[in-house]
């Protein structure tokens, strides 16, 4: 029997994002700590501080999806919305969580105190609990299979960091890649006949141009290392016999 | 009356931005290139090499969109199936494109040839058009709504300089940032005011932590530049008036 295999799906919220103002960093930062903890992350939608984009988008990825992550929209001011459409989505009401609110005051008690607009930060869909975030002191916040996330990139590592081993998952997907200084055009049929002869892998073709030359990395991706290391030394045979050394890891 | 907003959709199609093993660089690209054409960018769908998932995202967009733009999967490859998606997703049969049959073949002419796999690259749903694409024969498409862009960022580039001033829009959207050393959560409610305040204007607030010290950038946005300006006037003298001098341009 094949072994499951479990997938998250990731939405950015954010007009920030959308206007082009900021690069996002949290699709392969969570992709990366994804692959880890033997979760793939299988599709990503960036939607805008708006309710109602919000709530489909949540609803349509967590319905699918073992888990569902977001990042973004957590803070302390207007245009921070997250929880309150992820509620809505969840048909639960907002409510204070009190570990929560225990956690801002700690961390305001010398920063000028817990106002009223920080304790926003303590409000979760009602049934949640905490993700923690030694950076800030606002946590995260998981319900169910959503996990509620930070946009602003280091703050998300540390609540990933705080997640690490937590979430059921299957075998990590591996990689291993190999560079050739050749047209990727001169190649594809060799790449999909070796593709097929190895069941259990993948192959990516990412061509770039550097220095004034073609070239491409091929990325081979599976669950097995074994099958991973046996389409990669077919790879390369081939690639050699047809004059093209090969970089192992990548150009 | 209100002026019609033009909206785009992106559909960003890849394993290799699902696994984290590239950075995206294409949706803060194409969002910034939409504001210079007075449209905005409304969603974007990072969806695997999987025809089934680029046909939902393809027709689910572009249907609600003025614009669907996607970018990846449109090279020589095995892993390239793009093309052939989008034909599905618009219930057209995959053509030969004459002048992309031309370009490629001249293109290649002093490059080795233009192999069948190469002329892959010409194959288009059928009644599409092409993006001029200088930098490396293979051009981009366009079908009714739908733009079909590279992955390679520099080549994506290259087919929406061929593109701009080509496509309707409306007012472009226009920002104004101020930067202030001070904890967002101490202005959250001034920041709430002001935008209410200022009906034509959204603002964004960004924090950071640099240099030890809490800072915030708070982006204004409006399609009209004295919109802008009267609100960043006025938030710059709240934020003088409580003590905090800002940095016009943001921090």
């Amino acid at each position: 029997m094949a072994d499951r295999i479990w997938t998250a799906a990731l939405v950015v919220i954010g007009d920030e994002i959308l206007s082009g103002r900021t690069q996002d960093k949290n699709i392969s930062q969570i992709a990366l700590w994804l692959n880890l903890q033997g979760i793939r992350l299988g599709e990503v939608r960036v939607v805008p501080d708006v309710e109602d984009a919000i709530v489909e988008a949540v609803n349509q990825l967590r319905a699918r999806n073992d888990y569902l992550f977001t990042t973004g929209g957590i803070g302390p001011t207007h245009d921070d919305i997250t929880v309150d459409a992820i509620a809505k989505a969840l048909g639960v009401p907002v409510v204070f969580h009190p570990k929560a609110v225990a956690v801002l005051e700690g961390y305001y008690e010398t920063r000028g105190g817990a106002t009223p607009m920080r304790l926003r930060m303590a409000r979760v869909p009602e049934g949640a609990s905490l993700i923690e975030n030694r950076m800030s002191g606002a946590p995260g916040i998981c319900h169910g299979n959503v996990f509620i996330m930070a946009g602003v990139p280091h703050i998300t590592a540390m609540m990933l960091d705080a997640l690490s081993g937590k979430l059921e998952g299957g075998k990590p997907l591996l990689s291993h890649t190999v560079g050739c200084w050749i047209a990727e055009s001169e190649v594809a049929e060799l790449l999909r006949a070796t593709e097929k002869a190895h069941e259990e892998c993948q192959i990516g073709s990412y061509p770039f141009f550097r220095d004034g030359k073609t070239g491409a990395n091929f990325v081979i991706r599976s669950t097995e290392t074994a099958a991973i290391d046996a389409c990669a030394h077919d790879l390369v045979t081939q690639l050699a016999a047809i004059g093209h050394p090969t970089v192992d890891g990548g150009i």
